[in-house]
């Protein structure tokens, strides 16, 4: 065991009871711009078939740890105590673990990828598995129970679509933000609802029904008004919180919502394609099957209009191997079953090596 | 005179020579965002025929005076500086001022014109014609030489269409900023721009040599890294500032670039259908003639793809009575002008009156 980097974070480990946190565990963790999850898992024999749902020791919950929004150390110390908490929970300690998996937002090159694997070592002993991953990973995970294999197309506030082939390659597509074109987005969706408001009420669009029911919603009395609470708070997941009323005003007929939903599912289908297309995971003849994992709010089947439904039909149109996954457990569950493959993988390596 | 509200600002006032500044005069202003100009004209008989171009005894230049930027305090110092450095440069003073037409970005409440007008009062003598106008008002008298009739569209970093009737109807269309759909203006242009690049590059759309030339205008390696460049700065410029990039690869033959101008003319177009068809610019029977100022960067005709002129063919098709004009004065002086044709209308009226 390397040195206590935060000795009030780890005291609890001084307290157990002798004998108690020996059974081997696996970390999985998903860090999101609004919250930090970390799940505790007890490691499954590789002969074992993996139990459905994956047995869960523990869960802890934590605010922010992307280190854009909140710095460096703010986010490692939230990391680190959200680590601490789950082995808490489960009656654990950092002697009984064999593997994290740390997906977290905002990962996208190998040098983000050793600054916190290299910060990771400095908590664990040197034989526990340490992998960083993106957060679509671990939502792909959720979706496969840890298989590497398939896209996954997240939309909610933002959207991306992520793929991996069996043998390692990987793609991505949109995830780029508003400025460069995630319209299948919630935020996407929510202002084109909102410019539809703007083009009825200067002549530039046709009535929509989306007017009354989001000025009624805002609390405002005029479209004009609408200027001045858009611009008021930059924040992206304000706008998408509108998607809930543009899916109401389109199930209620209006022609404008029906629009701007049925826009939203070509662009969130392109970006699936783009992936399923670059990385071939339809096979040679576009017949092969693949797993397809939709997560996120926009995708939730709760409405009579089902924007995932709709996407799921316009992918399989051209990819009729397409098995539509909606996933039944979160991504940190994700997270640990992708450290659970990973360490079967090598222990499998090693078995051949040996 | 009232009293010296910035005793500083006026000191010139007192150290002119006794005879100088008797001629009346009137004081055009144009208050943006990046810099505000003040222009001081004399006060024309208005029995003349208007000179063309209209006479100009001083022009004075500052920064910005948009108080939503530099806080009010600051901005009516930097208008009460800019105003007086207009009048010193004319060899004049507030004595000899009859009317002042302000002409400011943002001002589209009641409200917001009677706070600048209480503040105006403060400095100039009650017989002072005092006009507060958004700065669009004055983009169209710029070009109507001062009369309020007709259609303006600006189509720079935003972009806008004004338009009013000769008895006093007022409409606008557009301007409502980036989310709120304004696709037409330079911003839009160039965030579409961007947007084909990351298409192109993660598979969703076609190539397109938008990627070369942007890139390398931006020093980056990949279009990866215009994700970080985006959203490193969230001026509305910067981005705006790619658009002739698109236009060059649009006269290049680039399929993506030509399409992306294409839309921008049709939004544009629809922003001044929308205003001449609320208004009735275009008379009963659709063909009445009508003046269409012509604003702003995008619009302007330097390139052999004129996206100006594609506008006005557009607009055109639908009203063969659009005359459209270049305005060969900045809107400042339209802001004098504007001065002009009220203090004419009181002044014709009190003539009926008495």
């Amino acid at each position: 065991m390397k040195r206590y980097r935060n000795g009030e974070i780890w005291d609890f480990e001084h307290e157990m009871p002798v004998g108690i946190g020996c059974r081997d565990v696996i970390l999985g963790l998903d860090g999101g711009t609004t919250s930090t999850v970390c799940i505790c898992m007890p490691v499954i024999p590789f002969s074992d078939p993996l139990p459905d749902p994956p047995p869960v020791l523990a869960r802890a919950v934590a605010g922010c740890s992307n280190h854009n929004s909140v710095g460096e150390a703010a986010a490692r110390e939230t990391l680190e105590q959200v680590m601490a908490d789950a082995l808490s929970k489960s009656g654990s300690n950092r002697s009984a673990v064999r593997a994290v998996c740390l997906a977290v937002s905002g990962v996208n090159h190998p040098t983000d990828e050793r600054r916190i694997l290299n910060w990771l070592r400095d908590i664990f002993p040197s034989h526990v598995g340490l992998y960083v991953q993106n957060d679509a990973v671990a939502a792909l995970a959720s979706g496969t129970l840890g298989k590497l294999h398939g896209c996954v197309l997240i939309a909610g506030t933002g959207t991306i679509a992520y793929g991996f082939t069996e043998d390692g390659r990987e793609a991505r597509a949109a995830g780029a933000g508003p400025v460069l074109g995630d319209w299948g987005s919630g935020y996407g969706i929510a202002a084109q609802a909102l410019t539809a408001v703007i083009k009825a009420h200067d002549g530039r669009g046709p009535y929509t029904i989306l007017t009354s029911s989001i000025l009624k919603v805002l609390g405002l009395s005029s479209p004009d008004e609408l200027i001045g609470w858009t611009y008021a708070d930059p924040s992206w997941a304000r706008i998408a919180a509108l998607v809930p009323i543009v899916v109401s005003c389109a199930e209620a007929g209006d022609d404008v919502a029906n629009r701007i939903l049925c826009d939203s599912v070509l662009e969130l289908a392109s970006s699936v394609k783009a992936v399923v297309q670059r990385l071939g995971l339809c096979g040679e003849d576009g017949n092969g099957s693949f797993p397809l994992v939709m997560v996120g709010g926009v995708l939730e089947a709760n409405k009579s209009w089902d924007i995932g439904k709709e996407v799921i039909k316009c992918i399989s149109n051209q990819y009729p191997g397409a098995l539509a996954i909606r996933p039944k457990v979160e991504p940190a569950v994700g997270a640990a079953l992708l450290a659970w493959n990973f360490l079967m993988k090598e222990s499998l390596k090693k078995g051949f090596k040996s």
